[in-house]
């Protein structure tokens, strides 16, 4: 099962043990990429702390490696390091292999688990924020002209502007000056992050905007949806190289979660109205938008390139709606833990992926009962107690003095 | 001298013992207000290793606060605390102490500083986001309702954009749709940093608005220009009391190192054309505006409130020609580290401080002098090996490899 690419990089996946970053290493390993796994196991470790884990049985780093030597017969290389913490190590380990690019996952990717507390807020702050900085900042030192490729969020974007599509990252803006004429720019897309996992991603994009300028680093940064399915056509090879499946109150994201409820026969738990509107996109198109990515890097010189990595978009309640339907699931309301509107539009522009070849998976009956079969083939892991979400977006309001 | 002052507040000085710190505290302190300064001394420690030390011989904090109290018979309380690091600590001295108002000064202030190896972006980072984040997760884990007034950069602006002038923080501008319709907003100027210490002004902005939000905390960020001049009403009263004075090519800030390098018959140093215009305030305005940014908070509910704390602009050879016709100096021209236009035009807005209150201390000869005296006092003490500049903003370019 060897598919051909026109391109043979080294590439270095940081975050290669976790949700995206497994089956995006394997993906590219098998279209005869030299891949270099870069992870701390910290996803692991928060599985410990939650007293959570993942629905799938997940092997270890040495086992996975192992099969898929055996099942696709090439070697994945793999280097236990914590990128915000171990700047030589990382420095040494780019030095060493010499990547063309470098595929960034290392950072804490639950909104949930980053308002849990103080301390989950500071972990992930100063987890995110110095990971992207040591990596851009070793990427300079080692003076090599290494492409990096960041997976962001759509959330960067906030919830959306009535009326408003939203572009790839840079929007097109008039500026009134006191003469009556407009300056015309084009910026960043506003900030309005929605959580601190959220914020730390936009503040990723201050960091790449420095970098860009100043050193002229290559940098194409992934606005991704929520991701959804569980497996690629590589972790379906073994069972040894299943991926992990979410299903908590912090890290199951919201279709997963549905699906994995209905296959347990737990109602679906809507926050709110269900008004929400999100992106998302399948795990099978987000390792093959990263492979586009590696092979369409930005010029020398260019700005960095931002990509929004998402196919559709719905309400959650529209998707509780469509899983109550195939799988004859109850939907049960919760109030919102999160601060934000009811109800939101979105409209997200996603031509630069369709222009360079995406074929989208879509939402289809077929695919969501292929979730719903994985998670009825590993029901008996499941801790039902875990489904609940337990974070606040604010402490219990206290008394507050007046001014 | 006891000033009178309508408010008198607990007020926590974040970075007491720096440059802009140390006098604010002070001026605080005489308006009647109770004051408590947190600092790690980090500004002394960092002279120990750049091998450079402040013009003015500055007495460690126990002197300092021992002589105020004999000067001006009231007493300012101090802790030794790393606010990036210690967060417990922190937080332990935010309940004990239950301000009304933090000011945080408690960041790595030099651009070039921040520019001058892989360690210094690192620190810098580190540093000054883990320092703004702990102190806004601190607040919200108090409970407390404590106004929080950063001193921020006019940095964060970049160098302007011909033809606007620059708002206070938020910029109007118009978003054109498909349809033909123009949709008003008012967004945060946009960034574009021109070194790592400006990037993270403009990632605190984020963490700012964030936490206001989400969590209503009552913030004043204050962007502040080039501060000049050394003594202010309270430093004169006792040497004990005198504010440091740096020179040197990382802290020493272009006009006070103009009138040092006069006073010490050591030729003007001009970075490039000197056609870089920057925005300026006297230490003297730098205490009366943190003293009217506490004065006057943002109401409950109410957005992130920016103030632009500068008084005038100028060019840098225009200064460096207005220092050489006083003092008969010499000018010479050197190549710029920075990675900047050569000119640039900057109009900033600051009518906000003024509507307050404000009543500029402008550049003048005998203002100018004031500073030329203090340096030739302590003339003896200079190193003038540590004049110049040695930060590079940029690498030696190496051999990129072509993509």
């Amino acid at each position: 099962m060897k598919l051909n690419s026109s391109f043979k990089e080294k590439v270095i996946v940081l975050g290669g043990d976790g949700f995206c970053g497994w089956p995006t290493s394997l993906h590219l390993s098998n279209l005869g990429h030299d891949v270099v796994i870069v992870d701390n196991l910290s996803r692991r470790n928060i599985d410990n702390e939650l007293e959570a884990e993942s629905l799938t049985p997940i092997h270890p780093m040495g086992t996975r490696l192992k099969a898929w030597t055996e099942v696709a017969d090439r070697n994945i290389r793999f280097y236990n390091c914590d990128v915000a913490k171990n700047y030589e190590h990382l420095l040494d380990i780019i030095e060493k292999e010499r990547p063309d690019a470098i595929v960034h996952f290392a950072e804490q990717r639950s909104a949930p688990y980053s308002m849990k507390s103080p301390y989950h807020k500071r972990y992930t702050v100063n987890n995110n924020l110095n990971a992207t900085h040591n990596v851009l900042t070793a990427i300079v030192q080692s003076g090599r002209d290494i492409h990096l490729v960041h997976l962001g969020t759509t959330g960067v974007y906030g919830y959306g502007t009535a009326g408003i599509e939203i572009p790839e990252g840079y929007l097109e803006i008039e500026i009134p000056t006191e003469t009556g004429e407009r300056i015309s720019r084009e910026i960043l897309y506003p900030a309005d992050p929605g959580s601190v996992y959220h914020m730390t991603k936009n503040q990723d994009q201050l960091f790449f905007h420095f970098y860009n300028k100043n050193d002229g680093v290559r940098i194409t940064d992934l606005h991704q949806g929520i991701v959804w399915g569980t497996n690629t056509r590589e972790t379906m090879l073994d069972e040894r190289l299943i991926n992990r499946f979410d299903y908590d109150g912090d890290y199951g994201t919201v279709l997963n979660r549905f699906l994995m409820q209905a296959a347990v026969h737990y109602p679906l738990t809507v926050h709110g109205t269900g008004g929400q509107t999100r992106a998302f996109i399948h795990i099978q198109d987000t390792v093959r938008c990263v492979q586009l990515a590696i092979e369409n890097p930005p010029a020398p010189g260019d700005r960095v390139q931002i990509f929004n990595q998402m196919t559709e978009t719905h309400r959650v309640r529209d998707l509780a709606g469509l899983v109550s339907r195939l799988t004859g699931a109850e939907i049960a309301y919760f109030p919102n833990p999160r601060n934000e509107a009811d109800e939101n539009e979105l409209h997200v522009k996603n031509e630069l992926f369709l222009s360079r070849g995406l074929n989208p998976t879509l939402l289809s009956e077929g695919l969501m009962l292929e979730v719903t079969a994985v998670a009825q083939r590993y029901a008996h892991r499941a801790d039902l107690s875990k489904i609940p979400a337990t974070s606040q977006w604010r402490q219990t309001p206290k008394a507050m003095r007046p001014i």
